[in-house]
């Protein structure tokens, strides 16, 4: 059975060929939204006050993947808040290559942001799928998910680009 | 004309009555699900490493609300992050108490919001609203904003309660 384990990513992750992040937003059918790459990913994440908390999966290199990475998935995950809740974590990427899946990777880093959740008295744990994506709502909801923008209505907006910075002007 | 000021929330003005956040929760009724009081806002907000940060409008005392409050509406945010674009704002609350709105208080609240994010290189302000509040999603809309449910599919999941316990055990 190939050995995997979950640990907190490093800075020095960040590098070496394309990320799983690019190869996620090519899975969601999004390519074109990738705009940073691994020297930003580092700074954001790995200087004082982070933007970000990450978690990868890493196989030994004897089983490394077909295009050469041992670093197989990853989940990426902060901290927000709910004034009516108080903390929660949000889950923002879960990822795992296509090679690698149905070994139990992606419900291990699921189930460790969770753990830090908890751990850190977050009383939910948010995310957000997109709505053609059946196999992830499958999973998601077998371990016990709800879908709020069904149940409540809850609609997920933007600004960005030119109308962000009309709106930071007071325009 | 009545004066009013934006400014960045204190630890102090979290206390003496119904705080806005409650309001809020009946506005969008769903006033059930508010579980913490001004003490655990008091400790997340202010601590060193703070989950949240908000920012207050206040009156002077002359033109306080018929509930005698200065402090008549708030915007709530965090910064989070996404893989592909980097940094961004999330505004969690904007609310302004009936009484005193149609004075461009949301509109300076979430303009200021928007300015702390393009100062902290952020190039999406993200944020919710609930299907049915059609006047919100009209003010949104004509300031730029894009519904990204409806144009993208993003749905918005949690795990909460016993779901999330057992999600961070493992089972």
């Amino acid at each position: 059975q190939m050995g995997w384990v979950v640990r907190p990513c490093r800075g020095e992750d960040c590098g070496g060929g394309s990320p799983p992040s690019q190869e996620l937003a090519e899975f969601e059918k999004l390519p074109d939204q990738v705009q940073i790459n691994d020297q930003v990913l580092r700074e954001d994440g790995f200087a004082n006050d982070p933007f970000y908390r990450c978690l990868v999966a890493e196989v030994p290199p004897e089983y490394r993947s077909r295009d050469g990475h041992t670093i197989v998935g990853y989940g990426l995950y902060f901290f927000t808040y709910s004034t009516w809740k108080g903390r929660n974590i949000y889950m923002e990427d879960l990822y795992i290559m296509p090679e690698f899946r149905g070994k139990g990777i992606g419900k291990k880093l699921m189930s460790k942001i969770a753990e830090i959740g908890v751990e850190n008295r977050c009383i939910e744990m948010k995310f957000v799928v997109l709505d053609w994506n059946q196999a992830a709502i499958d999973f998601y909801q077998s371990q016990g998910a709800v879908d709020l923008t069904a149940a409540e209505g809850w609609h997920f907006f933007h600004f960005k680009g030119d109308a962000l910075v009309r709106l930071a002007q007071g325009q």
